[in-house]
């Protein structure tokens, strides 16, 4: 079998992480960053929280007030009706989210055992992060670890730098990409003496959200985009496409695990293979996905039906794989990088 | 009367354009950026054209075929129903144009009488331009006049950045904003070592399209984003609004002529006074519009209701307002900068 997922799966689930506030509850914890820090391996988890108290005729939307500095509660009559889309309560005025989402640092020694910190690494802070923050990617970088995340709010999705170097203490840098914009990774190293960056603009009229590839000279500011990889109709990347994992260097070339939705919004992950010096040629493509949705975990949950990987290491000659499985828990997986080698041409 | 409109308006119409196409008419020139070089005043026209043969049956949209380098025509079914937008074919394959837009240089010594050139400064010419290059904004740095302009394809609408010295060759430089963004203005200067930007993200989800502000080193790399300004409920900026004019310098501070839509798709043009050393700061901000549609060549058109510039020059005293009509012709008018700034609170 191509995947090996772990018999301990999931390995982080709701009820071990405590919650931020007394009147939220832990619904998710999901779509994690990865890094190998020192002797541990640490995981930035996102965290989605929401209201205890649910009402028969309202919506109850959490944001944070940036000019109060606290968090509150928006109140949206619902008239009874069940939300389309679990995540999202769509009004006349604009969205909003039924959850709030916080990034927790957890640890493990095993890659598989993890200790989830008491308190949140990052939450929303400012006025571009109101309705949370989402889905970290840690990048290494010299001895920095930078840390790209998406912050909603009524302004949009926008990509946000940040960076640590011990995962205590964390620098927010500013927006890097304009909204809407989010599953941003930059890439380990400069390459020909710029930064690049894989991301995922949507677009509003003509195209639907596929992956753009960007390069900077001092990663705060980027440009000189292009289209990178595209959906393709009728087919499980039909929907939307975006980057996972922060690319891997493999030989002369770099791998990115990616994740796609078909149109009924199954969310598999795929893998490509980008020319080492030119990041935005695509020399092989793995034609299916590498991993599709398929345990009782992942198929059903806050979102169902749904893999999605923000984070993974290179090591053994495996790629270990950290994946959030239905949006509601962190799960784990190994693949061979040979056998993902073998299904690109 | 704040407003001083041309009595030669309008000053460029669609019969003043030669096609580029045996089987195309021009159906609207307008949107033009606007500079002084040398002794002339030059305009870069938006130039649209549609397909001459119309069919019952289908909408016909025109389009850049990047690879063979040549105009084709999509032929979509149309079952007789009108366009709700005149210049949107919608389907469940994605948006469509009417018509295929480009760039035609028209010259001037007195500012209303222009000669318009024979042949396109620029068109379509890459993978991100099939549907055409829109809107142009003129910025001169140094000797280099750096045009910035939409270009819309199926991949989105981006801004992308050219240059020319000469207004006779043109270098593209790619991509600056991803899609999807418009109504890109870059500042005519560093303001303490960085170059300054306005744009215009459209966000799918959680906002309308507003003004952002965002920093450059190089101006092909941009980031550091900040919303500006953002729409107003039920007043003339609550549909959508976006820079217009390059920013001019007034004193110590920055003079910008934007545009807004209201609910109803009515283009209107405001202005802003912003932070001459920190340009993402509003000083001031004139309450009610500077200028409204009201003459009928800017009430009926292609797409009527409008007053839209892409540039202004600002001399003797006056801002000296180019604008599209209508999305259909290109007027003249002037307005005492003395007046603009009474307005300002």
């Amino acid at each position: 079998m191509l995947t090996v997922r772990s018999d301990s799966n999931p390995i982080i689930k709701s009820e071990d992480v405590t919650p931020t506030h007394p009147e939220l509850e832990v619904i998710g914890v999901f779509n994690a960053g990865v890094i190998r820090y020192n002797q541990e391996i640490i995981l930035l988890l996102r965290v989605a929280e929401r209201p205890i108290s649910l009402s028969d005729h309202a919506y109850i939307s959490p944001i944070y007030d940036a000019e109060m500095n606290e968090l509150t509660f928006l109140s949206i009559p619902s008239q009874g009706a069940p939300l389309e889309d679990a995540r999202v309560i769509s009004t006349k005025d604009g969205n909003f989210l039924t959850s709030i989402s916080h990034f927790r640092v957890a640890r493990s020694m095993d890659g598989i055992h993890f200790k989830v910190d008491e308190l949140p690494a990052m939450s929303a802070a400012t006025p571009y992060e109101t309705y949370g923050i989402e889905d970290a990617r840690i990048t290494k970088i010299d001895d920095i670890y930078y840390i790209v995340y998406s912050a909603i709010s009524n302004m949009g999705i926008t990509a946000c730098l940040a960076s640590t170097t011990d995962f205590v203490h964390y620098t927010r840098h500013g927006l890097i990409f304009h909204p809407d914009n989010k599953d941003v990774v930059i890439f380990p190293e400069k390459i020909n003496g710029k930064y690049y960056a894989l991301h995922r603009p949507t677009t509003s009229q003509f195209s639907t959200p596929q992956i753009w590839i960007a390069q900077s000279s001092n990663l705060m500011e980027w440009g000189n985009h292009k289209l990178l990889l595209g959906t393709t109709k009728d087919t499980w990347e039909a929907g939307r496409i975006g980057a996972s994992t922060v690319p891997v260097k493999v030989g002369e070339h770099w791998l990115e695990i990616y994740h796609a939705a078909d149109a009924d919004n199954r969310y598999c992950l795929g893998a490509l293979l980008l020319n080492g010096e030119q990041p935005w040629i695509i020399e092989k493509k793995a034609e299916l996905p590498i991993m599709e949705p398929m345990m009782p975990y992942e198929l059903e949950g806050f979102f169902g039906n749904v893999v999605f990987s923000c984070g993974a290491l290179c090591e053994d000659g495996k790629i270990k794989l950290y994946y959030g499985a239905a949006d509601t828990t962190i799960c784990y997986a190994e693949i061979e990088l040979s056998l993902i080698m073998d299904l690109l041409s």
